[in-house]
């Protein structure tokens, strides 16, 4: 019987993984990983074999019940058996449903935590996602539930704070919803909001807006990947970076700040 | 002129550091760090002078003043100089200031996310911070504003949302204060809360409680140590691995978990 670990690789970039995942995937003898872990990551599980379970937004359900079977077959096969999710597994990476049916068949788990796309992004756009003057809170709520519609039970008030930084995570479909219960909450339309595509890797995209408009530029916008969306005052000072309404040109300045 | 990295040191654990950061302290010349990073993690800048830049608490705005003074003298000497910082430095790392300070300065700026202490703990725990049926949202706050004091524009409504888990970061002094406006507010009081101090560390302890008698436990405790503690339903999972009501028991409960 093997032992499963869930390790975090991070936001896009393969040099933000941690030492410890590095060297538990050195050893792993299978990885079943997403889609997006990126090739190089995967090369430092040098002798292991690899089992893609990339999910595909909207088909989110069956496609967990076959990860978590797959988890437990390969443990019950294998000595070190590594689940490698995008960012962090204890940040919207279903690891609870997986370290639940690890305990149920008894199979020892261990997490590895990863720097969360929110955490990649927060550093390319040099930005203090609390900033003492402007953000007393942080919040990362999910654009979807497992039906891929707006998830009902939200605390609205919760981000219409002025005092907050709130990071949505894969909000494509419902952000337009989204941002106008904030608003109606009583969110000034006008905070600044910044949608990144893709943070930290070379492929990264940014679009600059405020919660009042950023929906509408993202449809606007060819923006692809895996997309978060950062809302709140401490995102003014990489706004203030954006030299042209040119959504390259907002990429550009931003990675030269 | 040098150039500034400001560089997460995670959260206690060296191995839970980035390889990017390594990679990093590796070049510097000069490395100014917190108090509490790891001896293991500073010797990974082999060649560097150190600067002990840690902040006691309760004096902390004095001593911003004194950092940042030594950055900028520091970047006017040396090649690349790393402010190397606990946790993450866009999460409660007073980064926000130091990058300004550096752009007021003309000193290009670079940040390397690192792993926070909540996603340490939640690791440790087991426990994942957004579970599907049980959080919607995941936020972090601060116990203290600058004088050391809760701060007065915490939105109270937000922290009472049974949908959501709340991390808060440096609470000893006043979490009293802040369970019984959450309560007041609406939060059950039985809603589980566990304190974590030096998470990822051998001396790691933890403390499991209800958000309605957490601050009493820590009170009577010797925790020592940074502190955090994580408040939600999600945490249900963590306080059921405790065996006994003893506080070193909870934590070999959890270590074995």
């Amino acid at each position: 019987m093997g032992k499963v670990y869930l390790v975090g690789a991070g936001p896009g970039a393969p040099d933000l993984l941690t030492l410890r995942a590095a060297r538990i995937l050195a050893a792993a003898d299978i990885v079943l990983h997403d889609a997006l872990v990126h090739p190089d990551t995967l090369k430092l599980a040098a002798h292991a074999r690899f089992i893609d379970v990339g999910k595909r937004y909207g088909k989110v359900s069956t496609e967990q019940r076959f990860i978590i079977r797959a988890l437990i077959e390969a443990a019950r096969t294998h000595e070190t058996v590594v689940r490698l999710k995008g960012g962090d597994p204890m940040i919207f990476g279903r690891a609870g449903e997986e370290i639940a049916a690890c305990r149920a068949a008894n199979i020892p788990v261990e997490v590895v935590p990863g720097i969360s796309a929110a955490q990649g992004a927060a550093s390319r756009l040099l930005v203090s996602l609390t900033h003492r003057a402007q953000a007393r809170r942080v919040q990362y709520v999910t654009g979807h539930d497992r039906d891929g519609k707006l998830p009902g039970d939200i605390d609205w008030r919760s981000l219409a704070d002025p005092a907050a930084t709130t990071i949505v995570y894969m909000p494509k479909k419902t952000l337009r919803l989204l941002s106008e219960h904030a608003i109606a909450q009583g969110l000034d339309p006008s905070t600044p909001a910044v949608a990144v595509a893709n943070a930290t890797r070379p492929d990264e995209t940014m679009i600059a807006a405020t919660v009042g408009t950023i929906a509408e530029k993202i449809e606007a916008s060819a923006l692809d990947g895996p997309v978060l969306v950062m809302i709140g005052r401490v995102l003014a000072s990489a706004i203030a970076q954006e030299s042209s309404s040119d959504e390259s040109s907002v990429n550009e300045a931003l990675r030269s700040a």
